[in-house]
């Protein structure tokens, strides 16, 4: 293991996140808040123990994906713990786990939250909480890779263990290339987004931290209830906007540089758009069938609303859809499994690995039907890399075992199963409310630090598809040999 | 696909299952029951149907894996809706879809009732009830090869397509032999069982029943309050052979035939009784830290009776377990999905299947280790065949899939969500009762008729492991070319 690279990419990661707090302090003193002070001396920490743990640079550099899948880990415990300091310094959330809670939640774009109440924050605090959404959403490293010449194989394991989704595509030969790209277009659209909220007649502010949310498809709100005190016009371009941030980015890719139709070509998105739109019909004719809303139109833009927000794991929500009938919560929680697409800023299972899923069982079948023919899983037309079904089918297991053991641990609390079943499903998948006592109307703060500390682990396992969290856990990682 | 020798062995199993019924007879006549015209209708129609479709042997002796699925299925299906005749016919249960809800439980071990009580019924009806169970637990198909002299490859087609687990192997050379031993073996635990509840001063017919339900892992009970009016001895007596009915019956024959060693170095067996183990212990922990029973040694016994229950997926019960803490009511539905060893009579996805799931969770944690090394799943010190892991995989994903589209169908009828999750559970791992609305003190007939065909579905692809289902439905296994 190489530890020295290791220490200086964690170094480099924490300056950037000292100089990514900077715009909340200027929050701050917009607001004349006191918690600049908390700010500043955040910002100060971020600086000196990213200072000190870079150092100079080492000269070994070599950099493999062990060494990748450690530094990812690293890199996002350590934002996760100096993110926190800000609340507790403050005094928002002067518990320590709750305040590491609610940042892991922010980085990994959960949206879970422990706070009964937002609204009594100080401005640049719920400016930072939101702007961590951001950050995560892309992902923090890939975001140094952009900034950073740094030459070698190793922008690729960085990505390649930061990045969601069972295969990472280069759009461009050059890796750093591809991540500038990235950014470009998450920055773009979040512009756009921003403005079109300002249309709306939004605040400044409130259009600045939900578009945050929104891009990162994270879903801290800056109101207690969340979405619902917004017009229907905000909430649809919301709607749009967390569909919109929940598609492969290499659609946008194709859509800017290519041409577009190459982006409806693509299986995953269109499998995506396909079972948001049937999610939807279900949702809406179910809640409309047992008579939650007046209209029918209406059903279907909170239908659309609620669905939008949990298939892209963001997380907003503008009714307690935990007083929705039966048919419309499992709905939803079985869209929280699926996710949104590979290669977006949303978590879950993500549509690409559910689409080989059923390719796998499809050609299982027809191997039974067929013994002596050959078949292959193919996605886009291309036959899959045996390695990519392999490793998607070992994902799911490690999934499933993660999800089992957690639920048992919250079950210690001795709350009800739905609680617990979809607090792990909300967490596990980065989305944020789940059903029961972690409904869109209730938080997290009735679990003990003991629960708490198994969905910060389950949080940054879903972020970061299990394997760098779990490979630094193995002790053979660590093992001299 | 050759249809005449499918069309020749559903014949033939549905004149063994005709032969089957006449020890209910025997028990009506005994009790000199009007149900014995029910049974005795049942049996000419069994052997009217199967003469008729057994016709004169196929000159077309073709099988292949193809041809065993397929025969599997439609044998079960067949089995289980002429199994429903006697209880339609007896009066005992009228309701048509009802009638074969409790026959495919029967067959398939779950145990799973629509009955709000089962005293009320004839004797004879409960005796073939509960013998469903006994000739479930073991496969009818094995049976028909153990007693049909029949030539070529198709014994091991069939047995494969019938035997629960990731792969057959057989204890001797020729398939039929191996039938027979597992069989002797079988016939000669459950008269054990028998006997020693005899002992134990139970009445014949609740002795004969129950160790068929045990043997079978089923769990139809005879008694409205299921096991809990026995005596402790006899529910010990119950338990240790609930226990001993899901281990893998390899075990039985290395102890018959060879050394007794060699049955405890399995590591399926070992991993069984270890989890079995850490479940009692927590789960005693657990009720006793919650003043469930007076003394830890009572708290202890039922633990162990209810672990042993639902880990071999028999699903007889003595307390409530759904008034259980959470802590004790998500351990078991873990354990629910762990089921018992493959090779054995009980159901849910195997502990063989769960020890390669995680050996191979910590191959792919050693490939990002080390990337050159080659690293092979290994059980019982054998490298696991690369297609059985690859085998196993698929399994999960099908195994979660057609879970997922279950609860949903499920959610229609607008029950909680752990009614419909632990029903799903119950079913396609073939135990019986859940928990909330279907748990032990309650039944399956809150559920309309379209949710009860779901279920049916689901305990026949649990008991078959899904792919005879899959390829019964699948359009392509119908297509000529």
């Amino acid at each position: 293991m190489n530890y020295s690279i290791i220490r200086y990419i964690v170094g480099l990661t924490l300056i950037l996140e000292g100089a990514l707090m900077l715009p909340s302090c200027i929050v701050a003193v917009i607001y004349r808040e006191p918690a600049l002070w908390a700010l500043g001396i955040s910002v100060l920490g971020c600086f000196a123990f990213g200072l000190l743990l870079r150092g100079r640079k080492p000269e070994n550099t070599e950099f493999f994906a062990r060494e990748g899948f450690v530094a990812v880990a690293l890199c996002w415990l350590a934002i996760s713990v100096m993110g926190a300091v800000p609340f507790v310094l403050s005094g928002a959330i002067p518990d320590p786990v709750q305040a590491l809670f609610e940042s892991v939640s922010g980085f990994t774009t959960t949206g879970a939250s422990i706070l009964p109440a937002v609204e009594p924050l100080p401005k640049s605090i719920l400016f930072w909480r939101s702007f961590t959404h951001w950050i995560g959403g892309m992902g923090v490293l890939v975001f140094l890779l952009t900034i950073l010449p740094m030459n070698g194989g190793f922008h690729m394991s960085l990505m390649k263990a930061e990045s969601p989704g069972p295969s990472v595509s280069r759009l461009v030969p050059k890796v750093q290339t591809t991540a500038k790209i990235l950014y470009l277009i998450y920055i773009g659209m979040t512009v756009l987004q921003i403005c079109l909220l300002l249309l709306g007649r939004m605040p400044l502010f409130d259009a600045l931290t939900l578009s945050f949310g929104t891009a990162g498809t994270g879903g801290f709100g800056v109101r207690n209830d969340s979405i619902a005190g917004y017009s229907v016009y905000n909430q649809v371009v919301i709607t749009i906007f967390m569909i919109l941030f929940g598609v492969n980015f290499n659609a946008y890719f194709f859509i800017l540089f290519h041409r577009a139709s190459a982006a409806f070509k693509m299986e995953e998105v269109r499998a995506y758009l396909g079972i948001i739109l049937a999610a939807i019909l279900i949702v809406t004719f179910n809640v409309w069938h047992y008579g939650m809303f007046d209209s029918l139109s209406k059903a279907f833009q909170q239908a659309a609303f609620q669905v939008a927000s949990i298939i892209t794991t963001t997380g907003y929500s503008t009714v307690d859809f935990n007083v929705w009938p039966e048919m419309s919560r499992t709905m939803l929680v079985m869209i929280m499994f699926v996710g949104a697409c590979s290669g977006s800023t949303g978590g879950g299972i993500k549509v690409s690995r559910i689409v080989i899923l059923f390719r796998t069982i499809r050609k299982e079948i027809w191997t039974f039907v067929h013994p002596d023919g050959v078949m292959k899983v193919r996605v886009d037309g291309k036959s899959v890399d045996h390695e990519v079904v392999r490793a998607t089918n070992v994902f799911f297991a490690a999934y499933f075992a993660v999800f089992a053991i957690s639920v048992l641990l919250l079950s210690i609390d001795n709350l009800d199963s739905v609680t617990n079943f979809t607090a792990v499903a909300a967490t596990i998948n980065n989305i944020g409310p789940g059903l029961s006592l972690v409904g869109p109307a209730t938080n997290y703060s009735v679990y003990s630090a003991r629960s708490l500390l198994v969905m910060i682990f389950d949080m940054l396992a879903g972020r970061l598809e299990l394997f760098p969290l779990l490979v630094l856990l193995s002790r053979r990682t660590w093992r001299k040999f």
